[in-house]
């Protein structure tokens, strides 16, 4: 595959996703072929999946259920979305993927990093991003920007206690300690353009000389 | 756990879905506790997973995808009906459990059984059924029993070609190979009578002397 595959991670209200449309847009910009996505990301079977998970009145799913079922909508999203557009070189930014799992499954939930890996690497067959932006924000910075934006809906994960948040957020801090090579730590405390800077200057090393 | 786990296993129009009802019937006759169960089973996460899986627009589902949606689907019905009723003394009489996964996903579709076998794993957490009933039947008359029987409907697995069926079979014949103990192959190929006699003969060397 010809393509180059980022992923972006971080907890709620760290600001990856405006990040990701910031930095998409520099990027085609430039003339690179871009493909800017999330799971589910408009695959029909992953969006149905993404809607058994969040649906608020499923306050009863077992940890393990719901790893599994981030790991099905990711499998299905990655063949029919992510590996076509590395096929054709275009540059892939998802935003969340694998360390997401591993954080909030795997750690947060208590089901054990290696598990919730074991289970993914099944989903993925070993179709690792080769640069994963991890933005990184205090979990009550976080969820204070959530609460100032009116117009996000709230879904279960967001009526999480606090503490939750803090293990994802220790979680992340962990993979990116286990993974030097592919995590790279943006502080994303800063005012956007400084983070957006610190998130290009990383990714333009990876960048493929061909457009 | 006190009770007894059994599954029901068998490539389609075996007929244990029958053998179950009738099984089940003489059980609570003789005084046991007995839960009847199958993959939904009611419980309302699993019914959605379920739906998905079944979904007949669904062609473009990934192998994968659909093996992760099968244990998430387990996994949920374990929690929610089976352990608890585990737990009360019940002999649960499972129709399907992980050897299909391990035939359906494992084999015939090419996953690998040992590959599926690490998902299921993390799925039920080595809660195997104590003893499985296999009801073998050469697939093609199983296929003919069921395009006979006009009122039942007709899913996604329904369509598949004949050469799945017979791979599904030679699965659950490997599958008994490996695992003498659990897994009893009983010839669903008699007349029924025949077949609830012998099945109900290797069910009574495992039951509970309490009621």
């Amino acid at each position: 595959m010809n393509g180059l595959f980022v992923t972006f991670e971080g907890g709620e209200g760290a600001g990856k996703s405006s990040m990701l449309n910031a930095i998409g847009k520099e990027l085609s910009e430039e003339g690179y072929q871009v493909l800017e996505t999330r799971e589910p990301g408009g695959i029909e079977i992953a969006e149905k999946i993404r809607h058994v998970i969040l649906d608020t009145s499923h306050t009863a799913m077992d940890a393990r259920t719901e790893a599994l079922l981030y790991a099905a909508a990711r499998r299905q999203h990655l063949v029919e979305k992510v590996v076509p557009a590395l096929q054709e070189g275009k540059i892939v930014l998802c935003d969340r993927f694998i360390d997401s799992s591993l954080a909030y499954q795997g750690y947060a939930r208590g089901l054990g990093m290696d598990e919730v890996y074991k289970v993914n690497d099944f989903a993925i067959e070993h179709c690792m991003p080769e640069l994963t932006l991890l933005f990184d924000i205090e979990p009550s910075e976080g969820l204070s920007r959530i609460a100032a934006n009116k117009g996000r809906e709230q879904n279960r994960l967001d009526l999480e206690e606090i503490d939750f948040h803090q293990k994802v957020h220790d979680a992340y801090h962990q993979l990116a300690g286990k993974y030097p090579n592919r995590i790279k730590v943006i502080n994303a405390g800063q005012p956007f353009d400084k983070v957006k800077t610190a998130a290009y200057q990383v990714l333009r090393t990876r960048l493929p000389a061909a457009k």
